[in-house]
């Protein structure tokens, strides 16, 4: 039986936990996490280092955000590092018919025994 | 403004074309894509090597398969390569009920002048 290094998915799991942490009680903290390399595409538009990414961030229109995490898959890669793919659905501002689906893709790279993230995707899965 | 490299954008928008051109006609045919190193997670199920990962597709509980593509996202990796992420809709056997929406990420590694996936991921989201 095939499977994916447990210490792979633990950091993955690991990532995304914190990663979500900050965005949805802070996402001004971000600047914690992007790297002046980071590369992020948001619903299609692509922003490149820690100074663009968080102001877009930060200057989404809306105040609040929770989410249920449905899948958070991993892998590691050639780089060497690690990609992450989470789906789930976002919910906005508290409301309940704000609920939308979401993907996010994360490529990690490893650095020294920690993980630089290098590569972002945000899309919503619209009905 | 920021963007990215159009040579990426083409280069990801033709994967992804070559990819479905050939899932949805005959999906055997992915041994010409999948290699000896690539690593796919289809729903959740990790298979690593083309030969697991053609196996797996080709005895997927369908005949037929057309899609709906929403969005290509391309960026740039350090590896150095090319990551792709794409929503869609599936719709599987020519039911129109049978439309469920889709994400998938490739990870595809420059070589010589082509490019060799590395990592696939493929995840449904459902309601």
């Amino acid at each position: 039986m095939q499977s994916v290094d447990p210490q792979v998915v633990g950091v993955g799991k690991q990532f995304v936990e914190h990663y979500y942490g900050i965005f949805d009680s802070n996402r001004a903290g971000l600047t914690q996490i992007y790297q002046q390399q980071t590369t992020l595409t948001w619903e299609g538009k692509f922003l490149s280092g820690a100074d663009a990414i968080v102001k877009h961030i930060v200057e989404l229109p809306f105040q609040q955000t929770n989410r249920k995490i449905n899948s958070i898959d991993c892998q590691q890669t050639y780089q060497p590092g690690i990609m992450i793919t989470v789906t789930g659905t976002l919910i906005i501002d508290g409301e309940a018919k704000n609920q939308l689906k979401f993907v996010q893709v994360f490529n990690l790279a490893s650095n020294n025994g920690s993980f630089l993230l290098i590569n972002d995707f945000f899309r919503l899965v619209l009905d």
